[in-house]
């Protein structure tokens, strides 16, 4: 965790650090997935491995997604005005491609 | 490709080499998404990254699917018999198990 | 919109009578899915179909969750409270049913 | 059922008679899905209501793909060829498409 946060923003940083493990756990995973591609095992093996990879990634994206709406549009939504607006927009877009994606 | 599998199956380490390196890549990837986050990046865009990353996975998924119907399934069918059985319920098995994950 | 609501909430009235238009079309793929499947049509083509009434469907509830999301939950947000806190809960589950069911 | 089978295909019109049982089920729920629209049901219940109707006509998808690889791409296999080779290849188009429309 490198980033510089203020204390004020501590729920925030906590959960950073969350995701931040979350990926190193999903980065040896893809590592492990390279070594069974490499040593041939059998490719259903992979393919169930490859699909647990897959979950865990859209775990991280629905953390994200909630601490996103959370924090940032529900913020927007209660300064009210065009901000409000832009971020759920945003939002909408973002959930139809993190749909579209899985 | 009529299922006769030499020990010298270049065909197949070719494709081998291919899949290793798409996941050496999708690795890189899910660093740099680990760094977003670390550096608080805006999490929309982290998100627009993660969903990159996770249509690279979905591909290497697919194409391990492909592979494996190809060679494996194609080759136990021809051989017909209890063999031929097993590798298609499997493969189906794998399909359904794929889709879902998406 | 500022989460003001009166009864004659024609811009949401107008809305229903598009969604259920959309229902009608998607009603009316699934009962030529049914002939095809009665014709014994070549199985690809049926799969190819049924893709294109499982995307009809998608856009109904991403178009639904969209209005969700841009009147009861930004109202609830702006009127702040409990009430907010849980249109956002809420929203966060259908996101997540809706990713997983795609 | 319409359709005009021989005898020596008496499985496979038993599997039409379920899917289409299965089709007139979803034509109905989706019908219902329109009804609760028009009377202005709470739109997490209505997505709630899509889900299922949109897992129903997955679940129908993968039987339509089962039948499809268990039947037609398996006799091609094992007569050899190059129809083997087309069906193959279709149906992993197939597969790719029914992944990414989920």
């Amino acid at each position: 965790m490198l980033g510089v946060s203020t204390s004020a923003d501590v729920g925030y940083l906590e959960d950073t650090d969350a995701i931040v493990r979350r990926l190193a756990r999903i980065e040896g995973q893809v590592r492990g997935l390279s070594r069974m591609v490499s040593d041939e095992a059998y490719c259903v093996d992979v393919l169930t491995q490859l699909a647990a990879v897959s979950r865990a990634l859209d775990g991280v994206g629905l953390k994200l997604l909630s601490d996103h709406t959370r924090h940032c549009v529900r913020g927007a939504v209660e300064r009210g005005g065009e901000e409000g607006d832009e971020k759920v927009s945003e939002l909408l877009e973002a959930v139809e491609r993190f749909a579209r994606t899985r």
